[in-house]
């Protein structure tokens, strides 16, 4: 395996990842500020793995990285990822791209949230959207997989159940997030510095973010209708997680307790990340740091007629490199769960 | 003045803002556990205010109090500070309550969201709402205030305004807060421990949360009908603050930007601790905490026509202890940030 | 494997691990409060390991737990586990305490520092300190393993090869430790709450703390004298770790920058978590959270002739549980990271 | 008033002050990013004081400052405020700084820790070392004041009066200290970013930090003699607060408990912003922050003889804009305290 643009959090991540997976070999890792250094010199928390001390850091060459590789990891900025993708897929590497670059199908929504044409739209079509307790078998057999970002994971999943199934009213979604400081990357930027994080909870991106595009789409197939949402991220104080609370409104057939209770657990019932906790507990960020879990749980109600339903989850893992392991396991026919537990 | 109860997070901000203002002598502090010992022993962080070394904790006795203080704070739990209201008004003394036990009406609404019946009911009638933005007549002249807890503090503010002037749909609002754990009092309880607490984001009190109640009955006074609202907690890991997004579906005077400006500007123009930051910036417990202020800020979301609101403010000031001592500077006839800057 | 007191942070990192092993099988874990749960239940982390929704909590009954397990580990509190190490013995199975009831091999000494007799002063002499760098041979072969500290591990680790080699004056050693709150427990106490933790770095135990009995019995067997250490822990608002700053005074020999490496190097070749950074880096405790490794680096001052020793750990991990599993593959024969990586 | 640089956190706190302070008028803020802005524009927190809404940014200009404010602060970096105080003087203001640039009396010191030669060394003896405690008169009639660093305010205190009476050895001092992420500054620097400091406990500067000079400078002449110390900074997760630990080699004076009490209770009687802890309590920094209060405990440890002085402050108060405002009440004939409290 190779990963390329290693030198964020979901590139270390990723690097880690791999180190400790059974049965992956991590042959290259490229950035351009890093070549020369080695994993465990650039990633001290990835120093005790075997091979952290001899992988090098090299300069991003597609042909050389398809030589030795069979699947490449991209965890190179939104915007610089496209310029890779094509390049590997030709030399005959598969590709699992982090970035944002290839999960819009329709190259004018790819316009309206990026603000410019998209940079190699031919392979639009191909991309298999990375989410897989929702595209599993598309997931196995693609060249070119389109990983979901961190806030799309944790409402999609607790969403598509009930959109599939008509339990909710998909004209009237409001997604309210909670996420840890990681998920801005690690930039030299005035405002993650710790000092204006720690004691700052604070909305961002109000109203329109960018991961709006493809969670809309993913929900418009789920529901087989246009669907708009409403989603205002929050930046809270802790390094790793998600913690998204989904305010709904449950059609006839969905203010049915059972029969949200048997959505969820019929469709997630194989899915060895996902953890049901139904009414019985609450999602906490707490329970799911580290892991590749998600966790959600949902309660009616009665006072208002809706239904809340809330989800936890890890941004740096089932949000971001986790999930992107995840999608290598099936693309390589290896257990869901090798290297992830 | 005297401060009956002071042992929690609420009595010691409470004492310090007492001991730090130009105008209040405070002559008494009573605690069970603390009787006999200085403030300067029990809050340090109060040591350097003059008084603090030689006031000494006592026995919380209602006639001994009345005598030597005008203005009696409760900042005792809930259910307790019934017990002295009565005895303390008798006596001659007012009182300023920081407890949930005189904000609710009608005794059987009290009884739905506490559990039991009240123990005075008589003194309901003639209990002031302490939100000075909205009662400050009122409160200038009564003999006992009922403070506002500190998520309606932060709901009630931004959303009193567009209530009376029809601009929000009563039915359709969906407030979702976020705290940080000074909120759940100085408790030794697992769930709050540092660790408990340190990377976790989580959601409580789901669906029915007590302060519902003084929440409803203010917000349906300002509608002139019956608002249920929906509301969520969640548990931040800051020590202070409360960040509140308001979901809310605007009536068709409520798509004017201008109008809402103007309601809001025409609201809070002489109010000296409502910041009102329009649609400029966003609102952030950091820009807050330490102070009185609440940030109010608006948004209408185009996509999907809703209008939300954002409101912060220390839980501890704004949310309790600032806001008693605004009261008292009311019915002392002082100026209404005296102490508070 | 079984785990006996199951219900505190130590223990359920040790639970958590063992679940993850690949060459250990939990047969049983026991606490008086959680009987008839299940791991899954208890600790929402350990959750998505196979084996965590079937295995529930028992009651601590030595003979019955040596029957189905080789090796019993202890995660009682100091005073209890004692009265279990015996009767697990007498009935076969192997001990690994993770409290301080065997770490003091003479009773007096326990008695100073604990202030009652020891329990089973005959198993004293049996029982083997748990510092596998240091004492791999003997962990190997013994029937009871009593895990050191998490305090002791970081001191001891970096002083007991400059001791061995007389290149530091033995009565000169000042260990300035920081340790994150889960040290403390998981205990009900307001001194450990969010809210009192959160802005707080703080000095305790001041000047006597319990672990310098196990630290300055470890540290005069390596210096062949007896040791008495200046030792003062500080409270961090972090999760885990622990750093230690040793301020050192050279012998004549240890002012030798190439003694001092060789030393570090020689007595750590073929420890697998300790990574020493000799003059390169700094420790810091994000670099070892979650893992069992124990960073080192060291300085000579030119200024003051001081040698200036620091060491970052993760106090749950080779402070406490991953130590235990190191210890339990050593005693099986398995490779000694097994489950550890 | 004016205030040079205002734009990092030292700036933002002077401020603050200067706005809330009851004999103060803040005429002038300088910043060259921030020219035309409202100060409540900027600094958000300190939006509610009246003149944060109609004073606004200019460039500094030396000469039109001095028209208008008799006292210039400087909160410019180390370096640039040289380059102001020369002609502020000149035009006929007082200055104060808070940068290091006047701190040391030797132009050979100032060469050997910062590494450059100092640019108006005929204005250095001229210079005042802001520790009012300590230079309370000659202060008061200074024109150019050096307000001393947070690191040097929190070891001098303890260790001036210890060292004047010939206590302590003072070829024996080491300090251990601890310090918040302001201390570092508003800088978009990778290390300073939230999760890089989040879960982290580290050394740095080790082992010749900038600060040494002043210290030693100021510690010599208590000492009578040349003092060289041990002094290692660290880094933990708060955003103020500055803990220190001290660990002496008390003389054969210094060996009686009553001496020491007496020395500190001595010196400080008078003091309004040291609080001696005596054996009583041990300092922490949520104790002191947001105050300009110093707090200091002190232990002899009859186990190794020593004597451990601790103390706490909030770097960005006492160890740095609080302490400006003292020596601006001393200079103006103010009441020391005021408002600071």
């Amino acid at each position: 395996m190779a990963v390329l643009g290693a030198s964020g959090y979901t590139g270390e991540e990723l690097v880690r990842l791999l180190l400790r997976h059974p049965r992956a070999e991590l042959v290259a890792v490229t950035s351009r500020q890093y070549v020369g250094k080695t994993v465990a010199e650039v990633f001290p928390r990835a120093g005790s793995y075997a091979g952290a001390k001899a992988l090098q850091f090299s300069e991003a060459a597609p042909e050389k990285i398809a030589r030795i590789a069979e699947v490449a990891f991209l965890a190179l900025p939104h915007g610089v990822a496209v310029e890779f993708a094509g390049p590997l897929l030709q030399a005959g590497a598969r590709v699992i791209d982090l970035s944002a670059d290839f999960r819009i199908k329709n190259p004018a929504t790819y316009r309206e949230f990026y603000g410019h044409e998209h940079g190699a739209p031919d392979l639009l079509g191909e991309a298999v959207y990375g989410l897989p307790e929702i595209y599993r078998d598309k997931i196995s057999d693609a060249r070119l997989v389109a990983c979901p970002g961190c806030y799309p994971t944790s409402i999609l999943l607790p969403l598509i159940p009930l959109l599939r199934e008509k339990l909710i009213d998909p004209e009237n979604i409001i997604a309210s997030s909670l996420s840890g400081v990681s998920g801005a990357g690690r930039k030299a930027e005035v405002d993650y510095l710790f000092v204006e994080c720690y004691e700052s909870v604070r909305p961002y991106g109000v109203p329109k973010h960018r991961h709006l595009g493809e969670m809309e789409q993913e929900l418009s197939i789920a529901a087989d209708t246009t669907v708009t949402i409403q989603f205002t991220p929050h930046l809270v104080p802790i390094n790793r997680g998600i913690l998204t609370t989904l305010y709904l409104a449950p059609t006839a057939l969905g203010r049915d307790a059972k029969r949200i209770d048997a959505t969820f657990h019929g469709t997630y019932a194989a899915a060895p990340f996902v953890r049901l906790l139904g009414d019985k507990s609450l999602p906490d960020t707490k329970n799911v740091v580290g892991s590749n879990i998600i966790e959600i749980a949902w309660r009616h109600d009665p006072r208002t007629g809706r239904l809340l339903v809330i989800s936890a989850e890890d941004n740096l893992m089932k949000g971001a490199s986790g999930q992107a392991i995840q999608c290598f396991n099936l693309m390589c026919g290896f257990e869901e769960d090798a290297g992830l537990l």
